[in-house]
């Protein structure tokens, strides 16, 4: 389980290795600045035409981020949100600025784990704070700044939240198409006999499309939230582009509940299967009973040693010249009578069914 | 899995096997043109009283989607939705066109799959994009234009546009209907007794509404959306029309809800059934063992082998006169008792429902 | 499946047999026609203080429909839903008339099916179209206008519809009823050892309520549609008496919904039973075996053949005078021990339990 | 089934069993008279600053009931809806009067009933038709005026009603309680080895559950919409108290949505012990056949009556001086090894779980 | 289940063990008394610049709740609400005042139980009633208001309601984390052989979450009313305060409905593996019966006692110089031709499976 959002929360381990980028650009400029000792960034937010991008990995250095937020005038109940990392995603409005939590995806050991994206978005400068496991989504981001797309570098602050937070949202496909081909893979050997591994398979499958959709619903809410809004600070070509984003997180829902129905349906196609296969085994082994029971009782029976000589009641049969040959025959009528009635109920002539 | 919307999606095979095809109408025209060279287009569409359809098959040839995208002005979002080819279907006003996309239906090796249809609508021409797959749903309006419909003849692009949506709609039909006839077949061999490849059978049915479905209820939300738009280039009798593929959508969505619990219950039944049989075979298996696992154990004790003129405790019976006998009459018995046991609980004496 | 509401349906076997109806009544009026010529129609209808009530029984001649359409006015898109029979139940407002199909209920061979009712409502004029199944439930309707009712002879044409409205809806509660019946059955029979049909029943049923659903769903709707209407052709007085068809559709929408749970709880329990009884006759096999395998086996080692004259290690037990009441002791041993085991697990001593 | 409201319905066996009685009070005055002869009733209700409350217990008597009606003025379609004893609950507002329909409900022989009250609130009387079951839960009302509650007492017609509609309601704990207490002692013998009646006692509560939900969903929405009616008649401390009720009827909602639940969870577990214990039965089969029957096997071996004095190849291990305690010797290995074997699958040395 | 809330509920077994704290704070002000008589209380209510924090814990002396009721002004029915402590979480407004009805979580020997907190707030005092369990989770508040902190001790008494309420919410954290780990330990052990105690525990768990859902759901929903209302008591630096309350209890029904899908999924992977081993342990049973039944019933053959002298017909076989050799290898072909069949099947060949 996720950590609840405590108000008392541990400071976390080093504040060391809390790593700070800063990326000013502007259509013909671009500075990229690794932060170590925080006092300096007043200075370089200084150029006013320049669009800021400052990039905090790791949260767990509550003081860190207190002078962060204090240095753009941050609420201190958003950066509780900042720092207790499992929260919801949401957008919320304050008086300049927009405060957005997102969750990004990734992929670890086959299972799929979100991290904690918060954003702040002011006039000219956007500031993330990532959980900060190792990599994140956002290179594509950083590449497009740097190779100096046109219409990135001329565009404000919002147009990054936007670019943002459409990588937050590709980073969902990959993971997703991966349980796609995994449901594509098991939809193929359902049929297979002994599909064993297929009811675990199936479990990690759905604890990871819950995990998605727990990530995603919140998402979509956030963005139609964030549609809604008429904050200035949002300009109308970047709403024309959210409204894209919100296409694509409603695409995303739509294919984890439809892989969620195919897992359902994979499971009880899979039930199905076991119950046919259980039924499968009885029947072979009530056929072989049903058909050696009585022949071995008719040996056992002439297996008795009565005493012959005691008495002619005592199993004369057994001095009968042709006592013998007529209980092998008797046996064999019984093993094709049996064999026909199981022919005719249908449980025998199609042995290659059973697997 | 369909492919991800990437913004960087490859270039496709072949810009040589695009086709593109120009009909132009009028009340008394009728011109229907292979364009090869592009560039000739504009000189075709000079005619501002001719209702224009300029169709194209195949959508991987990005630099001809946004020459033509220049040629009618037309925005890159969309031009990009056009491109990356699993869109939902949608309506998105534009100023001075509409932009939809639709999916059609089409049937291949027992599966349903849809097509995307991106459809512009401007004043006196319709320019719709299609995926490529061989043949399409479109043959009906083409003929209903060459056969100089009247009312088609006289109305104008957004008619067109109502009878490009119609047929995709109505493409629908017939695998649903296929689907439908399936279920029928299923149902009726439910009942027999070794009806195996229904499980598999009705996962395919299930998941070719899984697709369907997808397909559907965004149609209608489109649909819907188109109905309340306020368009200046919707009149009132194709609004008027497009109530009528509305009820059409709906009515299949119902059908195919309708086919999702038919295979449901008929999964259940499927269930039911095979316990049933493995609940049958069960009992034959008790009642052979029953009845025949103490008779062959008397038979056992009989063959012993205790000396029986060591001592007179050992085994007399076998040495008296009516030994053998009693032993046949004991079997006997047992057998009818347990016969009697069996019917009384009901397991046997409707032998023929065992199958 | 029904037939899907194609543009080019076959034109139907005979125009022959479609019968055409005109009631005509007023406040001291009362007139019966069978129309054979539909060109001396107009003359029926020229007494304006008198409402007309022209039942069509036959949808299938598309000529004969065009004819009256024209008749009295009526749209194109409407008159195709007439003839395409499987249309959902709706209401749709027309300049100066009012637009129905509802759908009414029948139970055919323990199936119930349904008709589709088309009405048209015009100022002093009802035109109803049946699909053409022999009967229909309207016969209350006809009968309380020829008793001459005094409030049915007063009203106008919309109370007429409200009539048979009324009269459809009602068409639902005997099916319905019966369906409650069958269920009754089952509950009783759900305990019974041998409930063999019983799968097969709750399927049928089901099925049913599911046809139900998919009529009355969308009357509820149409009705709700109708209520909020502004419509100048419902008086006040028929609104009113609209109220009272919409309790009637909910509650048979609950009490349907209501049958479906119970089939699903039926179902359930009827589960539940036949692993129960499987899990008995596992049971019974299990004890036998376990209690006469250890005997027999023991019998049979007796039943071997070493040759005691051998060595003395050839077991010596068949010559000791008391090797013969051991062994038998032995044996009964064993099988009470099994007995107590089997009773302290509690698999027997309720044998009466096992059916 | 409950009987549909038909428009032509049975008058009922006896109208002389109709038992109709008034309550009149004020502050000071309190007047308790059973009426026989309803001529008598208007000289009853002439004092207009008392409230009357006029019981008439059975519906059957549709000429009594028009009667009544007559005098009060009351709309005929109520008053069918009266007659017509299974209704919703409703609240349908009239000129001058308010018109609710409840369900009271009680236990009857374990099952929950529900019995209908149509209750008419003129100014300053309430006119109540119960169904006619013996006994009502009313009297907790009767007993309050009686007692000259002084809140009671002071209150106008509407507060009455609210009473009734309180009492109505109150109604439905103790049946939900024995529910609730049904399934604790359900939860307790749940892992009992043989709790075989428990599928049965889950279908019986879920039945009633069905019953209860039927009846108080439709109670919720009726008070909903009294309390959003502006109808004059209802004074505001009365809705203040209407809202006291609708927080009961949720309350009563989310008990009976729990209780269903649990029955659904209960159901599952005893669903999940059978098939453990059919598990369980199954292994002990298996373990007993998988031991003896190749012990059987090889003493049937040395029970064949092969001629040792014929060839020194035929079974010469019957003569060999350790032929006997070596077969012992094997059976034994035998065993030992397949014990290991099950106990390292795991399928021993837990005999206690077996039950 | 809980008591339903009566008019006429026991008065509770003692007064004297009801106790009453009275917190009083201002920026630099803090009393804490325990109040014995309960007309001092006015005294001790007259500074109005301080916020009275009064908890009153036991609810069932009804006269004391009464008086509390009459010194402060607040309804009847609110103090009904107070002394019948199963009420749903709700938000009342007074004139004056606003009346909250929250539930407080606690784990108690494993299963969450809920307390009714109800709080009245009023200008300058929270009277808080609790039902009287021992210890609560507002000890976290009394410390913050001890230590001085002081935001709490400068903001006024709907700062505190929200810390009272936030606390409240805080209190569901720990028992659903605890449910959490269970479900961890549950998902790790599910592949075991042997897991049989997760059925019941499993149950467990959803009872605890059913427990969790009724009482948070309502909350939730008081949440939103408080944040809709626009009381004057509540301030703004409140509201937003209540903001984060709501997102946290979203969290909470977020966690607990993917806990209550992960118990669907835990269970379900549990059936399908009871289910699984069932059929490994008949596959076990079906090859050991397969292959020595007929072994078997070829040595009870030639165990039989016919008299080879007496004809040449009788078991030669038993004469012949190799019979023996010969059936030992025919019982061994029999084996081997089983034994590859099981293979091709499946069955065998992946016996590490079997557990």
């Amino acid at each position: 389980m996720e950590p609840r959002p405590t108000t008392d929360s541990p400071t976390g381990s080093a504040a060391a290795r809390t790593t700070i980028q800063l990326i000013s650009y502007g259509p013909s400029d671009f500075q990229e600045r690794e932060i170590d000792d925080i006092t300096q960034l007043p200075s370089y937010l200084k150029q006013p035409d320049l669009v800021h991008w400052l990039n905090v990995d790791r949260v767990d250095d509550v003081a860190m981020i207190q002078r962060i937020g204090a240095l753009f005038g941050l609420h201190p109940l958003a950066l509780e949100d900042v720092h207790h990392v499992y929260q919801r995603s949401k957008v919320e409005e304050y008086d300049g600025y927009l405060f957005l939590v997102v969750r990004m995806a990734a992929t670890e050991e086959d299972s799929l784990v979100t991290e904690q994206l918060s954003m702040f978005l002011r006039q000219n400068c956007v500031i993330t704070f990532q959980e900060g496991r190792p990599g994140d989504c956002l290179g594509a981001v950083r590449d497009r700044i740097r190779r100096a797309n046109p219409q990135t570098r001329r565009s404000g602050a919002d147009f990054l939240m936007y670019l943002l937070l459409d990588a937050s949202i590709d980073s969902y496909y990959s993971p997703l198409e991966q349980l796609g081909e995994r449901l594509d893979v098991l939809e193929e050997i359902a049929e297979a006999p002994r599909a064993r591994g297929m009811i675990g398979e199936l479990h990690a499958i759905r604890r990871n499309l819950l995990t998605l959709r727990r990530a995603i619903w919140p998402l979509r809410d956030a963005i139609t939230g964030l549609l809604r809004s008429d904050h200035a600070i949002l300009q109308a070509e970047t709403r024309f582009h959210l409204r894209d984003c919100q296409d694509h997180t409603v695409q995303l829902i739509d294919l984890s509940e439809t892989f969620r129905e195919l897992c359902s349906d994979l499971r009880e196609l899979q039930y199905a299967n076991i119950n046919q296969r259980t039924n499968d085994v009885m029947r072979v082994l009530t056929i072989i009973s049903t058909i050696f029971m009585p022949l071995s009782f008719i040996a056992s029976v002439y297996g008795m040693n009565f005493n012959t000589d005691a008495s002619p009641w005592s199993m004369p049969e057994l001095g009968w010249p042709y006592g013998y040959i007529t209980v092998l025959g008797l046996m064999a009528t019984i093993s094709v009578v049996m064999m026909i009635t199981f022919w005719r109920w249908g449980w025998i002539g199609r042995q290659s069914d059973l697997k």
